[in-house]
């Protein structure tokens, strides 16, 4: 993979054409150009040299030797001294070369879990690296603080910065800024969750190697702690509900449950919280992501839902200001979600319109859930009520299946569950405001079931679906099915109803165990469990078609696909 | 008609041309010919020819002529012997030729009011037919046993079959088993109940003749069921309303209505189920067809109809079980199809909207009516629920007129009047829920009094629009608002509401009589209640341009309208 | 302007060119000329002049000149003696010239308010037009007895009018009878409020003159009746609410605005009856316009919103026969539009949803409130449920934003407050018919609450925007949603809500008289309150490219913009 390799294995007709390219080809913000646009540097080059060749007669085979020397770190051994003083001040920036000491000694334990399999291979390359000594550059867009602390530190010690590198960093910063809009983020991916890079299209990041954990780790990470405190809620009900009590459920399993929910909650916050400070620029572009941004509700949901499942041994009843206090983020998502659907920009309803939009309402009735629940009143109808109206938008909207909603996956899938959150939950909130599970409370539970048989009789709904992190998220509302259908038994209790109980609690708890098992598969035998995370990599503007080609010149992948996609995008 | 005749109108530059092209003129299935796709075929045939004939120079009339010639039956004798054995062996297939021996005696005194004016015109043609000794092989696919039956019992015989007919008819099967996707039937048809075949399709079945009557006889049929039943509830209604004693309504009326209704459902469905065993193919295309498959919750809802009309006299309360047996493919019906609608393939509800999809709808809110008046709990909420759901979806995309439903007939038709149906029955339904016809009840119940007047002022409602059987399913919602509106006379009764309810009454009344006199003129006079079901003849495929040509020249609609046809096509 | 100033300014090479074409420049209705369609006719002129000219080699300076000479009134001395007997006939219809005498001295009060900057400029014009003594005719297809009277009158005197002015009469007849279709109006006209003519489409009207006041008075008016009225129903509750009695608010405020109001609706009425008395044609364009056909509710509502706030001195219980009749225009309206939406004509809802369509949905919701305050029972849930019925589906419909809905505006528009109208009005009228400000209300009101909290985060609302008269039509929400406040006070009385109430009854106050100081400066200082209504003014047919490039010729703007407009155009 170093430069000497690639000598020998270039034959001498390419030589000259690709000296001249090496250099820039992986330079997000070298320092010696005056780019304006950094971070499509990369392709841009790809394609002039691209067609550089296409002049000459050189073999396909040819060309791709070429194109694989663009994936190493820098060549150029420009930035020496800077960089070693990085690894040793900018140790908690995670990139390739320098998170193998983990600057998070109290994280330590858990963080290996998940990153053992990547600090395994950056070990690996971490030899390459510090014998060449070379900071690789091309996660600096997203960084927050990417070359800035870098410069002032090098400034302090007496070594100024060259004026150029200041410029691209300025260039770079600008770009930044503007995010890719959401048409860009439709047209550059597909998929259900929008989470896989068009044939057609380029990442701003390296394809062909790990990124820095922190990039790779995403905000639907929150899913799992939705799934786990949904859990504790389901065996607090079975415990404490008296038409279940022929279980005889110990309270024992909501206790772990509801701990391991705390702890995973808070490791989950807490690396996120390191996204968001050393990887904003990431951040962001999740939460310009449509579909995405909904997972934003996610981290408050749990925080409701643990606040629901609190065990009886560890309080009985919460204090009404903790309502308050996790209310208010969710309703200042609302605020400006509702409002983007609504004010018909980019981000209007009939354009972002997925399933994962149930998530930005279940907020609403697990707040008015929680609410009734501490007692309150109409705290809990305000958010029933904006729930209420947002979920009648919603529902129509999907089940219409507009057109225009390039989103919605073709086939059923996991993430269609979603439709079963809102409506069981909203008919326990609603018996719980009403204080009986009265005919206005059933007609949502038994929509919720509905739908829940309606998805349940599609048997072919797992089969060639990749498993990704997301899953987690769709598995809540079973959960949520399940208590919804104790609560009903409490009302209407007959053997009809608490074997229905029974069965659904079983499904979804058998779920979440294979979820887990999956999960722990991924992430320590598979270990790709956070694969990068090509949603947030795509370009802010559109390859052009020359660009497609070199792109796709070097991929491995056969023409004949790449020719429909093309096709395919040109027809849109 | 005969190829004497032939010889004598082609001139002699045509004549070997024509010759070589006669024998494959018709033969959707000869036996002797290895081709893969037979549907299609007779078409492909006609194709070639006029291609074949492009190349000389013969004038228009001459090849008009030419075409002509294709209509008749099948020419040659090859399959003689067969034929005389079919004659005897499967009576019941009710081909052109066979079914003029009735096998139902007991259904000989209906079914003769039905298809003697194709029996008439059937045993005008069977004297050519037993001259040739030829059958019609033409409605073979649409056969369950076209080929296969006769071939056993040839077997049988001795005589063994010939491989190329055994070829042909597995291509054929092929062909079956794929039945057109929506997208064909909405570009192959027109018209709001997508039953006119555009000027540009050809029908696989000969559109020039009358086909077998069970292949003309369509689920739509079950329509008279649902009004007749309607006016049983409704004269059994208004018979032992207090509201309206000052009537004096005797039960009669409910007791001749009921027995009407129940003669009529078991001659219907008795002429279904023999379509089913004997043209599967032919009901599966009525199942695959977006209007149509709506029709496949009518008789389920009229058996309801029938529940809730029973005469006093005969039962006051109706046994459960007999709520949960109607109930259950009506459940089945409703997994399947509101299914399709949000899992969004080709049937995704923005696609096929249609006015008639409240017949799927509406069977929720019977079944709700008659279980709570069985004295039900749970079971009607939860048909409540599912129908609430569902009906406000339906609703809001049928009223948004989506510019993608391209069934939506452009201007108001009798279907519309489906609309009325859901909340006319949703307000008894949640009416006997209740216990009370409170405010949640009336809302349902001025929706559908308001729909119905927005509907009655259009006056220009019933002009110009060919009647057809569809018709009587739209009268039961008519009959349905009288229903409602005497029920809800009950609750507040006074001058108002009692003109209202009598005026209603009287209206349904009126519409169900007009209809009745309509359909025996059209049955007995016209002789054409049941015109061959173009819906269910369109071709899988698109047919390519030159096909439509050939086809449209052999047609004697003017070219003027064809043009104009083609170019509307093109557009779209 | 005269044609004395003309000769002066136009070159001698232009001359034969300009007289040639002057005769034909104005001539709506000449009379003299046979010509199928007067309106457009102006523009054909313009456009073959343009041609014409195109030809020479003209500078572009010259050219404008001679379009200047376009924009006088006819300079042709044909109708000199039926124009000035035209000056003492037609004193009602307000045209440039004569509208100078006011024809109704009982209104001569308030009218000076609005009408004395016309009055001021059309003084200086009159003299130029009585030393010419030339009617203009320009205006004559909006009249709605243009010709006629005055022919009359002169065929009285004796004087027989030409046979080609009674023919060109007809086909101008011919052409108002068929108002523009629906698209006409999206394609001519852009904006939210669809009252900004595209740069490529030319006006039937004068653009650079003042039309007639009449012509110029729109049916938005009324929208100052409904902010007006609205205000002293706020006043009416703070006065009498029991729960801000703490206010001490005397009775005076409600009485003053109702005054107001009431003086108010009976100038606007009776001004929009002049208008259709004497430009029919214009009130039907207008009915015919997509968002201005919802301000035909204004009158009615503005009158639901009179009686709600009658004030206690003046009744006490008002008559229910006041709404029965004040129900039956809104009612027949309703059945008129809604049936459009449903119908799926040019005016299906997908095509013609825009938030001023809640205009025509609050009226039932007034209505209820109304009836129930005066102890009617049945017709008020009628109109609830019709209202909630079509709220459910606008509601959706805006929220989604279908990209087909031309009209909605990109941004957040003061037009959005009309979301916030239904539900606040709709709790209320719930909360009377019920008895109680029960969870059923409550619904409604926080949506409504979050509705306008969503809305007024959205800070930079106002900037930017065009002030128009429209405008007083989306400050009555904001006072509905302060009144339904000030009645959930009453409900659940405490600091908060009490608070809430005082501070969203002083916004709407605030900018109810924010918009009043705007209006009057409008209407007196910068006398521009009644711009040409430019909405009412479009062509019946797409004007042909060469007529817009003739057009933008003419026109001052650059041709940047109108490149742009044009691609556009041709892009849709």
């Amino acid at each position: 993979m170093e430069q000497t390799e690639l000598q020998v294995e270039i034959p001498s007709v390419l030589k000259q054409t690709s000296c001249q390219n090496i250099k820039g080809f992986d330079c997000v913000d070298y320092g010696n150009r005056n780019d304006p646009n950094p971070l499509e540097n990369a392709i841009s080059d790809k394609e002039s040299y691209g067609e550089s060749i296409a002049g000459s007669n050189i073999t396909k085979l040819e060309r791709q030797e070429v194109v694989i020397i663009s994936s190493p770190a820098s060549p150029s051994g420009l930035h020496i001294g800077q960089t070693k003083l990085v690894l040793h001040s900018e140790k908690c920036e995670n990139t390739d070369q320098n998170n193998t000491k983990n600057p998070y000694p109290q994280l330590a334990k858990q963080k290996k879990f998940h990153s053992q399999p990547i600090l395994v291979r950056e070990n690996g390359d971490r030899k390459v690296v510090h014998s060449e000594a070379i900071r690789d550059h091309r996660f600096d867009p997203f960084k927050t603080w990417s070359g800035r602390l870098e410069r002032q530190i090098s400034n302090l010690r007496g070594k100024p910065t060259q004026e150029p590198d200041i410029e691209a960093g300025a260039s770079e910063r600008e770009e930044i800024e503007e995010a890719p809009g959401v048409d860009r983020y439709f047209d550059a991916l597909e998929g259900p969750e929008l989470d896989t890079l068009r044939a057609t299209e380029v990442s701003v990041l390296p394809e062909d190697e790990k990124w820095p954990f922190l990039l790779r780790f995403p905000v639907n990470a929150f899913g799992i702690c939705l799934g786990v405190s949904s859990q504790a809620i389901l065996w607090k009900t079975l415990n404490t509900s008296p038409a279940m009590s022929f279980l005889h459920i110990s309270p024992m399993p909501n206790l772990i449950l509801w701990w391991a929910a705390l702890a995973l909650i808070l490791f989950v916050s807490l690396v996120y919280l390191l996204k968001i400070v050393f990887y904003f620029e990431a951040v962001k572009r999740e939460y310009y992501h449509p579909v995405r941004v909904n997972f934003f509700f996610a981290p408050w949901i749990a925080c409701l839902f643990m606040a629901l499942a609190v065990p009886p041994s560890i309080a009985v009843n919460l204090r009404p200001f903790i309502w308050y206090i996790l209310m208010t983020p969710i309703f200042m998502l609302e605020l400006k979600i509702y409002g983007q659907w609504m004010s018909g920009g980019q981000r209007r309803l009939s354009k972002v319109a997925n399933p994962s939009n149930h998530l930005s309402i279940v907020g609403n009735f697990v707040g008015a859930l929680l609410g009734a629940n501490m007692g309150l009143k109409e705290g809990p109808i305000f958010f029933f009520a904006v729930g209420l109206a947002h979920y009648i938008v919603l529902f129509v909207t999907l089940y219409q299946r507009l057109p225009t909603n390039a989103a919605l996956p073709k086939e059923l899938h996991p993430v269609f569950f979603l439709f079963v959150a809102a409506p069981s939950v909203a008919c326990m909130a609603w018996a719980k405001i009403q204080g009986d599970f009265d005919y206005a409370a059933r007609i949502p539970y038994f929509i919720a079931l509905f739908l829940y048989m309606s998805l349940a009789v599609r048997v072919n709904f797992f089969r060639g679906i990749r498993f990704s992190l997301a899953w987690w998220a769709y598995t809540f509302p079973m959960t949520g099915a399940s208590i919804a259908t104790i609560k009903y038994t409490m009302a209407v209790t007959n053997i009809v109803t608490r074997s229905l109980s029974v069965c659904l609690s079983a499904i979804s708890t058998f779920t979440v165990s294979t979820l887990l098992v999956y999960t722990i598969i991924h992430a320590f035998v598979l270990r790709d469990l956070f694969p990068n995370d090509i949603s947030i990599a795509i370009t802010r503007k559109k390859p052009k078609f020359s660009k497609m080609l070199a792109h796709f010149r070097s991929s491995s992948s056969d023409s004949k696909d790449f020719d429909s996609s093309v096709s395919k995008n040109s027809d849109i």
